[in-house]
């Protein structure tokens, strides 16, 4: 039987992750400090962040593969936090504990924020310089490079997923599409940038399903959990409105300057993800924002 | 008043460094599992790995500066033990906690097994490619990553002294000048490899002095804590020999391969050392090796 220790499994994709895990074969055992929203998933209570709760939690969990995802991701306040120390050294504590109790095959949550983002363009694994710009990034990086290195001399398989913009019911307030879609719904005028610059988004289930393919696979190393194409920030939320049917006129693009230091276009090769992985493309973006916006709408909004 | 939280105090170096620092008018807390052996030392008792106890004797200690040696450093196991990731997960945790408790200035123990060690040659701080080979060198690279956009993020000054070979009084056995000393004084044979290779000498007072030079500094990043020359192994052990008052003959040169992936040349370049932090250069070898035979020889052996 196999078993993966899941972590995050209450945040936006650690539960996205849960049903696909189940559907191959895996029986989840989530460790957190709040049990998931979801069926037959095994819960073993611990604050991540309390080393030995962490070390007794992976040493009953018994798990044959690690699916982590959890970090410190507040909105807004992420990038820059002391928390980003606090999870990296978490992730250090529980790839050692889970390599202890025997595990043999680890996938961790990294981030597109590892490469350098200037000037911009496709971000491609081994290729594109990492030289983060951010603590969040250089956490996530540094993390990476003990993790492979340790699975290395410690004899685990390991792969480190990178995320790029994710979207999709049930992520929280604070980010682009999830307050585009609120306001819009409830008719508010919704501010942000010219818009121009193209990001790579994918659906949070299209996420999770890299990632459960990734776990699956035998294949180490970063690995981009992108869609492989970058979409302009104006397009998503003209997408939005439309879906929403509301009026264009409702989004003020302009009303705040985009940042100097942002870089026109940050998209994910997807290569390795495609032909390595073998995970399918995901739903196109207006399938998915449409399906985002039922979403909410179904949840009480207009 | 200056208050210098100092770990590894019952260590190699850093015992070493104790005396230095008070004499530069700090007041030394010691904060670890061992009391140090020296006077006018605060102490605060606590196993740095046990994350609560480390914030509250970081609390505790209310220090303005911080000089970090603790690392899991047993000859022939660092390398590549999984304890790399608890100390590189410690050290995060003790510089947040720093931070927190209003500390302003630290200086951090890095290596010479950060860069990369082919071809070999004068390791430059900013220049070498920085490649680590071994499990213990990622570690520290990463630990230092993340702790150079930690200080910047948050407004602390930080430095990072990268130390070399280090010889003198009181080194643990298992190493290469202790072994020698001990074995020849004993009119034991002693095994070694040909010894042409050359490597960075310097002895664990100079060490401790650069370092305390470089806490009373406000320069920043990566310092080589070294002598700046690569001494032949053999040329070590034959003055060791010569100290001893011992026949070269008992020194079985050769008896070891040298291992193919060692790189004839290994010594740090001290520009940043002497212009920057103002160190003066050491001791020289021959006076450095003098003194430890002769330290070995009052503790009892002939």
């Amino acid at each position: 039987m196999k078993r993966v220790l899941l972590t995050g499994a209450s945040g936006f994709i650690g539960h996205a992750a849960i049903a696909p895990r189940q559907r191959a074969g895996f029986q989840v055992v989530a460790v957190g400090r709040r049990a998931p929203d979801a069926e037959d998933v095994e819960f073993i209570g611990a604050d991540l962040l309390d080393r030995t709760a962490l070390s007794e939690a992976v040493a009953a969990a018994g798990a044959s593969h690690l699916l982590h995802f959890a970090w410190f991701v507040t909105p807004g306040k992420f990038w820059g936090s002391e928390q980003n120390l606090a999870w990296a050294a978490t992730t250090l504590d529980l790839l050692r504990f889970f390599r202890e109790a025997g595990g043999a095959r680890a996938v961790l949550a990294g981030t597109c924020a590892e490469y350098t983002w200037q000037p911009g363009g496709t971000l491609r694994e081994h290729q594109t310089p990492e030289h983060p710009a951010s603590l969040y990034g250089v956490a996530k990086h540094a993390t990476r490079m003990v993790a492979e290195k340790f699975a290395i001399t410690s004899g685990m398989s390991l792969a480190w997923g990178r995320i790029f913009w994710v979207y999709g019911p049930r992520e929280a307030a604070g980010r682009l599409v999830s307050d585009a879609i609120v306001a819009l719904l409830d008719g508010q005028r919704f501010a942000t940038s010219a818009g121009l610059q193209r990001r790579d988004f994918l659906h949070v289930s299209d996420v999770a399903e890299g990632f459960v393919r990734l776990l699956d696979s035998d294949v180490e190393g970063p690995v981009n959990i992108a869609s492989g194409h970058g979409e302009t920030v104006r397009s998503i939320l003209e997408r939005i409105a439309q879906a929403a049917g509301r009026d264009l006129s409702l989004i003020d693009f302009g009303a705040f300057a985009t940042r100097s230091d942002e870089p026109m276009l940050i998209e994910g090769a997807v290569d390795r993800l495609r032909s390595e992985v073998g995970a399918p493309p995901g739903r196109p973006i207006e399938t998915g924002l449409r399906e985002t916006v039922e979403w909410w709408r179904s949840r009480g909004k207009k």
